[in-house]
């Protein structure tokens, strides 16, 4: 997998690439990371990539050259932008080309895992500025955005889009990690986890996970992990996965609570 | 306003911590950022954070030691942990201390406000672990997740809040950015944006923005921002501030659009 970011910001993207699961999937060849500042394709002697709105207003718009310039670029180095008899195979190479941006699709784990299955990603970033909206008409396959809050520029966004989908590359992940996390690929908050001490300042742990009854807390750590989905997120059951015995389970959780609040 | 990150990683936070609007804002002295690397808080010579979950199963848990730790470490640096005479002021410095997680509330714009009016922050960054219940349970002011999504680390996602919250801070935004961007401030996706050149490989430039029609431009975005957030997130205008006008826009735009389907 081959991923670009377009950014003026390339350091901040460097250390990440480097850094835990992403700098050991480059290092063991799974992703190729590379940094491209659209600032190099600006085409005219102040290397400005911005200008003024029309139109007036406040605040600068990203010029479309610049990006377009950056994007045909990449492409050019993959050579995707080849004339092609477009086969099947040559088809599969066309890159995803990702805006990122308040306006975009809210990313979640099923997007993941779609862009995990892409040969080629392209991030196109912007930083305090709008986009022209040829770029997003003209250029981009893609719009993104991670949540529902204002940042000063799409890098942050960018690295959280490509860990999440980096480490969903086989052998991404090593023996060291697991899938503890995967609160949304199972469909409902994680139950909660204890290590040692068995005793600290005072707080034990559950007895249930000293017990050793294996059976037991399989069941003890579904019903946790029900109960936390139902207090914290009830919107995640209605696509979760649940057994019959699941749902008894929340039933009686449900009684349990409206009781408790009588 | 102090901001620290306890982490396995600083190296990651620091790339990001000297760059653009968040460098800026250290630089001018309105944030403190620090990131603090709570390996040295093990307590133990091998230096482990960690260790296998009671009860079994994959994964490794963050142990409760070195985070309570770290954190009481960072509150002796600022005086937060000795004995006061509980003025206001002096209970005002109590930090929020925010476990990044995805079991956490989802992020938002709101949030963002909320924790702008805070003077000191503290996140934990757990990285491919889970974490310890009593962290959880004894320790952390607020639990948060930027989205449904899954991470190999807290680290992303905290430098995501920092940098929403910062930005909010006065005068971390400087005269060459702007209120472009903030989509989910005015409670509604924003209106597409154009800048020169006129035409672009052919494609041109809305002419209603090149018309020195004050009025109408003005009236023009309105109705586009309207209408994407009609077509990408409807969810936003159950919220949004809306005027007699927008409403009566809205409905029109439904009409056309129930008509074009037809």
């Amino acid at each position: 997998m081959r991923i670009d970011v377009l950014t003026l910001f390339p350091e901040m993207c460097e250390g990440v690439f480097g850094t835990s699961i992403l700098g050991k999937a480059r290092d063991k060849g799974i992703v190729t990371l590379n940094a491209v500042n659209f600032r190099d394709f600006s085409g005219n002697k102040h290397n400005s990539v911005d200008d003024t709105p029309y139109g007036g207003g406040g605040g600068m718009v990203l010029k479309p050259d610049p990006i377009f310039a950056a994007v045909e670029h990449v492409l050019t180095q993959t050579g995707a932008d080849e004339e092609q008899a477009g086969t099947e195979e040559i088809a599969a190479v066309k890159p995803r080309i990702i805006l990122m941006c308040p306006q975009g699709r809210t990313y979640n784990q099923q997007i993941a895992e779609e862009l995990a299955q892409e040969q080629h990603l392209i991030f196109i970033c912007g930083h305090y500025e709008g986009y022209d909206e040829r770029i997003r008409e003209h250029l981009v396959t893609d719009e993104l955005s991670i949540g529902d809050y204002v940042l000063t520029g799409g890098e942050l966004p960018a690295l959280t889009v490509i860990d999440s989908v980096v480490r969903l590359q086989p052998g991404a992940l090593g023996n060291e990690t697991s899938a503890v996390t995967d609160s949304f690929s199972t469909g409902l908050l994680e139950y909660p986890h204890y290590t040692r001490p068995a005793e600290f300042r005072g707080w034990k742990v559950p007895d249930m996970l000293l017990s050793g009854h294996h059976a037991n807390i399989v069941e003890w750590r579904r019903e946790q992990a029900l109960q936390r989905t139902l207090e914290r997120r009830p919107d995640l059951l209605e696509t979760a996965e649940l057994t019959t015995k699941d749902k008894q389970t929340l039933k009686r959780l449900q009684e349990q609570a409206s009781l408790q609040q009588k």
